[in-house]
């Protein structure tokens, strides 16, 4: 059975280290000394590895239940969600004037990890109604964020989103449910919805069922359709529970994977809704959820690989199976443990570079949605905005890589379910799916984001990386051939995408398309190059501090030193596909496939 | 529910355009007509399509069941398999005096994939049986043939393969099994073997365990590892079935895919065992069987990635979401099918390239096995025996991917288990696992197949590539532009590599085997352009021809640039990997991971 420790000390690394968040003039970051972060994630790794982590596999094996529309939660479930209420973390990043601890997103990112890490389909019951009480507090009235957020802010009540219907999910302009006006100012709400992650289940009083419908008589397509609040069950004006709404589950989808989640068709009967924000402006209150459900998505690929990383670790370790060529390591005994063999080592690192990369690179974005929404900076918010459907995209992506090569070290092992690799791999599928699948952040970022305020992020991102660059180099020779020289290089790879967009994208959109989710990879690496170049500058400067942990600092310079050398040259290749246009890519026609 | 259509054309194009088989002086080719192996094809696609098919969702949901020692397989798998048998499949490429119809590899090859695409869980009772069948052949007394081979052919009895321990894969060195002389010339087997495909099941009278054990006294290590047959019931002089041996399955196990399959833990105690050839020498047996095996599961990652494209690609043409960037192409309707988009186009292409690609290369190679087994070509037999690493290996990875791909098509749809797409890579994902995991064939080809015969057959794979773009060059520009000069460099980039092994290999080994994933990926790459090449040419002197059929001709060509262009120059990233060296894969201490 897989096991999980959290990465406190990375983590921290990355905070203090890295990016000396207590430092920052970021209100409410000079509260978060290094004491302060470490004594949070020690607590949240404590309930991740004790109380969420055992209950992993229960979740995929007895998976969710439904009898006469009640549904049933795996064993145990119910009592740990508990717990993790009573500790007050579901609302460790909200407001504190709905209960929450007005935490900055950069620790509740941090904590998400390791929740998540440990069980992700538990975890999704409190993501989604974090997601939904962010639209909420972004777009709600005074009075509906009284009447929800106090309870979804604890998670007394749990929260959903709703988009996705049978016959369209990325275009929702083709929705078909309908909201009818009341007279009393409620609507009642028509449809059916699927995929509703949490839509129905045992672990909260009441479900805030946030839905995507368009108002009868309203414009045609996506410019008619508005977000309604839909509670499973009415509240009263006192704030208790009034009568069952029309909102009813279907089924539970039977899924490849985060079978402890509840995935519901989900059917509206003349519910009873309430308008979030204006009328036929519901795609940019659901986009508030939405961006922040792609942070944490992306923070989802992070933390499985983590997960699978740590445990093929140990069986690298553990497992004795052949002889090392130079000679044996563990002579004494029948075989040599997994890990002396090169090709072993090569997937571990692969493993290893790709996830304290992503961390840095996860925590970086929370820090700049901290910027924008507690300084208002709104160059942070742009970067982080261009970069949302990379961190998306690309830490989903190759989060499931890595699942899937840590569980190739356990060969045979790996394919059994009692081991639970598969699991990983199978949990870590959905994120390269949902809220949007990949290939739609591709177009996300090519299409819409490259080009927003005249380019002006994109621009600010390279140039991040030339003063990152310039203010580092000639001061060491094997940090300038080992970081900045490769990370130069792969910048230059992703302009000149950039500018092969610009140059061939206006006589033709699709010889920008083509090359979307090649570009999309190509920045992730960018990405990932500076935060180890960081990383081993800042690692490079515990060093020269004589900092007694040595050996920490130099492993990641090493790992730094492998992810430049070993993926961060990947640009050129996707930056050779993306040259090449739409022509091979768009040729055929449709029936010649 | 997943379809499934035989790609009988593209085979056909394969056999008679590219490889020119019925002109081939290998004994047994003249015979093999186009429409010979077209009335094949189509009553193999038949019994795929309309039979396997079917009971492909129906394994993976049922699965295999065990009862008091009785392992029931899923329901129409009994009825499925007598069809199979009726049809006289099993014994398509076995020889005729065992009761096979003595059809070359090619032929056995090309049905093979059509079976495993339609049902891979299923297809493995009989893969294992011919495996089993054929190390018989190869290394067994005649007494042995003429009581097992008869039946194995016929699949009245299966084979089953049992290599691994409890504690021993890949390191069958460490191998507890042990077999005790008996006076009458057999052993008694006692020891448990796991991860036994096969192993106990319903469709068959009995079943042939080969086994790998060592014989009490016997050498150390892999030296003393001895092959048994160890039927299931003993088999009496006059070929009628006597007493129970003590074989039996403890358990199956619980896998990520691949359901219909019993996957068993074999217990042997005391159970009476026949030894296959000579004491102490049962590798080499096992590799009759295991380099069989390995062809085979290569073709199972281009089968699964074929069944999944078919799949995906029906799916685009007939979902409709979102509008064509450059102008509606649906109108009428409310939105344009999904392959009007360029990232979906990429995608298919992508599967499209690969399957054709990988189909023709998996042709070639039986080719080979022909033309060593029947024409005695020891060259033909060196160049399969480097090649098969990169078949296996390769060829399954690449499949898995695709089948990734291809489920990723589906978006929300694609996790739901009721679409089948997750199947098709759950059941995919084995391939990369079993008869060897490719971080061994990676192993296999740096560490042991690129030196054997002083490096005589990858020199020749080298010469092969090289005279074939000589003897094709400056006829048509676009065809040298777009096909061999990336070829070239391909090949250029390939050779390169082997230098780096040789130059650096000596000095520390680590240096060699830290690049051999990368270098077996590589030289898929090299195959694949290969077989495009030769595909485009085949393709470009039909059309000169005036062949009528000139939109699949077409379509070839384009479908091969789109190859050469896209996935090709992936050669350049792997060799830059290559030449980083052992260096920052090594680096770290196992303690500082």
């Amino acid at each position: 059975m897989p096991t999980y420790t959290a990465p406190t000390k990375d983590i921290q690394f990355v905070l203090h280290d890295v990016l000396n968040i207590s430092s920052s003039d970021i209100p409410g970051y000079s509260d978060l000394e290094s004491d302060f972060t470490g004594a949070i994630l020690d607590e949240a790794g404590k309930i991740s590895s004790e109380v969420l982590t055992p209950l992993n596999a229960v979740g995929d094996t007895e998976g969710c239940r439904l009898e006469n529309g009640v549904v049933y939660t795996p064993t145990g479930f119910k009592e740990a969600f508990e717990k993790v209420r009573e500790g007050g973390w579901p609302g460790l990043d909200m407001p504190e004037e709905y209960g929450g601890q007005n935490m900055p997103v950069v620790i509740g990112t941090a904590v998400g990890e390791l929740f998540s890490a440990a069980n992700q389909a538990f975890t999704m019951y409190q993501g989604l109604t974090h997601g939904a009480a962010s639209a909420i507090l972004a777009h709600g009235s005074d009075a509906q964020k009284a009447t929800f957020l106090p309870k979804m802010v604890s998670c007394e009540w749990t929260g959903t989103m709703n988009l996705t219907e049978p016959h369209c999910g990325t275009d929702l302009g083709m929705m078909r449910t309908k909201a009818e006006p009341q007279d009393d100012g409620s609507y009642k709400i028509t449809g059916q919805k699927i995929f509703i992650s949490a839509g129905e289940h045992d672990l909260a009083d009441n479900i805030i069922h946030l839905v995507l419908a368009k108002i009868t008589g309203g414009p045609e397509g996506i410019k008619g359709v508005s977000l309604f609040i839909v509670p499973k069950f009415l509240v009263n004006e006192d704030g208790s529970l009034g009568a069952r709404n029309g909102a009813t589950v279907g089924k539970i989808e039977e899924k490849m994977g985060i079978h402890g989640n509840s995935t519901c068709v989900m059917n509206y009967d003349g519910a009873t809704g309430y308008l979030i924000g204006e009328e036929h402006k519901g795609m940019r209150a659901m986009f508030t959820m939405m961006n922040e459900a792609r942070l944490g998505v992306g923070m989802q690929g992070l933390a499985q690989a983590e997960a699978a990383y740590q445990n093929a670790l140990a069986y690298a370790k553990d497992r004795l199976q052949g002889r090392d060529v130079t000679g044996a390591k563990n002579p004494d005994g029948p075989a040599d443990p997994l890990i002396v063999h090169p090709d072993i080592r090569r997937s571990l690192m692969d493993q290893k570079s790709f996830v304290e990369g992503a961390r840095a690179f996860m925590l970086w974005g929370a820090q700049m949605i901290d910027a924008a929404h507690r300084k208002g900076d709104a160059d942070a918010d742009g970067l982080v905005s261009l970069l949302t459907p990379v961190i998306k995209g690309f830490l989903s992506d190759q989060g499931y890589d890595m699942t899937v090569q840590a569980q190739q070290v356990y060969g045979g092992h790996g394919y059994i379910e009692e081991w639970g690799m598969s699991q990983f791999t199978r949990d870590a599928r959905i994120a390269m799916i949902y809220e949007g699948a990949n290939g739609i952040q591709a177009l996300d970022l090519v299409g819409r984001k490259l080009a927003q305020d005249g380019g002006k992020h994109v621009m600010a991102f390279f140039d991040l990386v030339k003063t990152f660059i310039k203010d580092n180099q000639g001061q060491d020779e094997a940090y300038d051939r080992d970081f900045l020289e490769p990370l130069k290089k792969a910048s230059k790879d992703l302009q000149q995408a950039g500018m092969y967009f610009m140059q061939n994208g206006m006589k033709n959109p699709n010889n920008a398309l083509s090359g979307s989710y090649d570009f999309m990879h190509m920045f992730g690496h960018v990405c990932l190059g500076l935060m180890w170049a960081m990383m081993a500058k800042s690692a490079r400067a515990a060093l020269a501090e004589g900092n007694s942990d040595a050996a920490f600092y130099e492993t990641k310079i090493t790992t730094g030193r492998y992810y430049m050398v070993r993926q961060l040259p990947a640009t050129a290749l996707h930056l050779s596909r993306i040259e090449s246009g739409a022509d091979t890519v768009m040729a055929l026609d449709a029936e010649n496939f």
